[in-house]
């Protein structure tokens, strides 16, 4: 390495002001358990600042809070298609108990009424592939197959309303009451992830998102890859808990166990009711 | 769309075309419960076919196995630092019992003297921040310094051996039983994945990899999330599961579970033993 | 950094090895001037060997070759949308002399005639935003309305087949000549690059890719940058001049040029005489 | 595609929004020839707004403004290292005149006196591999080695101050008059691009950057590829082109004017003297 690596004095500088900033939000946190927006880094709010309980990471059971800006915040509804909670489609002919995913849908659908009234982003996103399957790896194809006993991506099950997550088929699609309306986002992915083969980090940027109030499902698979990249990337990432679910609902409690190790290393955990109040407290204030 | 999306026969060639490799190879597991190595695909192997035991992800409980050729599989080694399993390291700060990520240390180093002595890759990966915290995100360190009780990245804890999760200090290096050696390759990354921000992906293709065998800590974080990036881009990945650790006992299987789910979404897992014995048997029929 | 990262002896091992690998390609090179397919890296060819003429990056103005493996080589057509070459297109509205981008038609249509006989990929992409205009910069579209001089992108200009740019609609369509026939590969993207943001480097890997003949157009913009992911990664990446095209015939030439400075730091550069020629010779030995 | 696609006024919404607030910029553009700070996308300023003057993409030859938010803009100094302008370097043993690269020296450092007395952001990257080789692909070393008449990436020329292209060797280090202080930062990349393998992405967001003014070396090669990764995300792309040089000058040129196409294709261009004169006018405004 170069000289310049060794010295202790060049980096010492950018750190120590980090470590106050970091510092002054965590004398803040010690007080108030309260995430500030920090102004400092996207400056003065555009929107309302939201206060968002979450369940605090650092001592599970306890409670805390995040400050987030309304026109910066963007709630996601991750794969809310047939394929992954309806009838006939991929989850189902896999054979998992679709109540398990379908639980997502009564809290993301309230959830929604209450931020489609603010300025805060909606995005949807759709997992599935192109009709000739040159997106979809081949190990992913057959391992479909195998657990499908026969049927697996791009084929059509019994009783099926399409190809299993072949983008344009019904069963692809987003169910009906979580459905994107006009104003709205949407993003097609052929992976678990989004970042480096979607257009949604080029759509978090363009929409100058800083915060993600995150739902779909699965929790533990196409959700949490997606918080992870988010995350990494330093957006501030809270899962909004009963707008989720697996298809093993032990994995699912994991998953958002998970999140809050580390003092939160994948983010925060909220549930609709919080994300609802915290909403409509903020913009009873607007006036 | 353009029209060109709509017609079915366009698709149906490259569809069709896939869909009979699949169903060829399905056929295949099902008579010998094996993922055989894909020739069409990567053509011949260049090294040995290496036939690894996994369990089986359709029917737990049940056996398969995944063929690789040793010459295009990479050992992976994530993060085995002390700031992940060693004293006064980052997670030992943050109050969680060590046993559990220092578990993996005698798996990972038994796996290695067998893959040391044949032409597998190694790789290691290193999680840790630029010393000026530049590449560490406000709230990753606030974070920290929450739960280490005031103590975080880029802090020196009590009796600490250096700056927490920084690059360069004493608590950042890989621990002395799974030291890389000569030959190994080690790679840099600043968040819990590696595609989108390190030399990794681009590593893997100069090197040819076409499997992945993974292990390292901790297991629902760090090696989650570099086994979903590889998975996504149709790397088979196999998770050698004692050669793993999480924070927490549960997350750390359910993190397994999960693997398993949905007919291997993220891939397959097998353990050190069942890997050496894999190695050895291919070696063996080296003459 | 770590004590291991100043070990020589570490890092000799991998290097010296690499070196010497390199170093025989160097003497077949000195030799033959050609740049022999690395079977050390991908193994034998899956298909027949295909001997392509190049133009010398070392010495302009001769001549060298490349080897590669026809099932492992893909013919990227990019952009060839009426927005680009076509009347009433995007750089129509733009006011660039047509003819210039137009000119990459029939080296493309006479290349796809003879690459379309074989088992190399084809792969078309399309630039273009979603309806609602959110993949697309505000500083993009700006600009695109200031040099349109009060038309840009997401406008549907005057005579205009469809909104400038957009998926769906005419104007973003592929040129007939050069249409995308069953068999091929159709991506779609939001940039001028497609690595982080679309599905083609996932596609690449899929099919098992490790040779690029690129055409398309513009030269200097999305050829130029997806030639710069691509090879970036070690893809070999090989311009077919002919077949390609600039707003402005300079920077045409200049991107030429480019990619054949520093002995070929995008690639190498060739034409469709050549390619047609080589894919030719190499299929009639196919018996 | 799903029904949602089709309807026209789902779109319309965002779409109409988004046109809106372009017609609003190019309505100031068109009276005052300066692109504005768009604080509806990242809110008031946090520094102080500069006003930089850059040549006019449309009409080539005429004046334009960019505004910026001094707080959140980087200047970003590329690859000035000895291997790509300093003597036995890299680009010295493949026998370019230096004078041609070396030419960024000076405008850099004048730049960078006024812009380290502000609250601007300062970046260098590095280009260079990892000791063993492994982040080089096997045909970038190849190319190097034939250009270099027999000495490549990884040698040690005659005279040469060590490996060329490797990390941690003197040549490999910045040249001393743009050599980075504390406070500044430096990412180290392997490839031409630096967006999907390395931290530059990442840092760009931890600093909050919206604007980046570039220089560095070489302007075809990496702070062309650089400025359209950044720009591909809406990054605000200013290239100081006095700061800058290449191999060839034809290539230098046509790199410049390249950016201008299209109403600034991949963003704007400027030089010191008027990236001087904006910096002291905003910060001589201060009190």
């Amino acid at each position: 390495m170069s000289k310049i690596r060794s010295y202790e004095s060049f980096y010492s500088k950018n750190r120590d002001l980090m470590l106050e900033r970091v510092n002054e939000a965590y004398e803040v946190f010690k007080k108030t358990k309260t995430y500030e927006y920090p102004k400092w880094l996207y400056g003065n709010p555009i929107g309302k600042i939201i206060k968002l309980e979450v369940e605090d990471n650092p001592n599970f059971g306890d409670t805390a809070y995040i400050e987030m800006d309304s026109a910066r915040t963007a709630f996601l509804s991750i794969d809310m298609q047939t394929d992954f909670c309806g009838k006939n489609g991929y989850v189902d002919v896999m054979g998992y108990d679709l109540s398990l995913t379908a639980q997502a849908l009564d809290p993301i659908k309230n959830a929604l009424d209450v931020v489609r009234k603010t300025d805060m982003k909606v995005i949807h996103t759709r997992e599935g592939h192109d009709p000739d399957l040159s997106d979809a790896p081949f190990n992913k194809i057959l391992r479909s197959k195998i657990i499908g006993q026969g049927v697996g991506i791009g084929e059509i099950p019994k009783n099926g309303l399409g190809r299993l997550l072949v983008r344009g088929q019904e069963n692809w699609d987003i169910q009906k009451d979580v459905y994107p309306i006009a104003g709205e986002h949407v993003v097609d992915k052929a992976g678990k992830g989004a970042f480096g083969s979607s257009t949604l980090h080029m759509l978090l940027k363009n929409l100058g998102v800083t915060h993600l109030v995150i739902s779909g499902i699965t929790t533990d698979v196409c959700v949490h890859t997606i918080m992870r990249e988010a995350n990494d990337y330093g957006y501030w990432c809270i899962l909004m808990k009963d707008g989720t679910g697996a298809t093993d609902y032990d994995n699912h409690l994991a998953a958002i166990k998970s999140i809050k190790m580390q003092g939160g290393v994948f983010g925060n955990v909220t549930d609709s009711k919080k994300l609802i109040d915290a909403v409509k407290t903020a913009f009873a204030n607007k006036s």
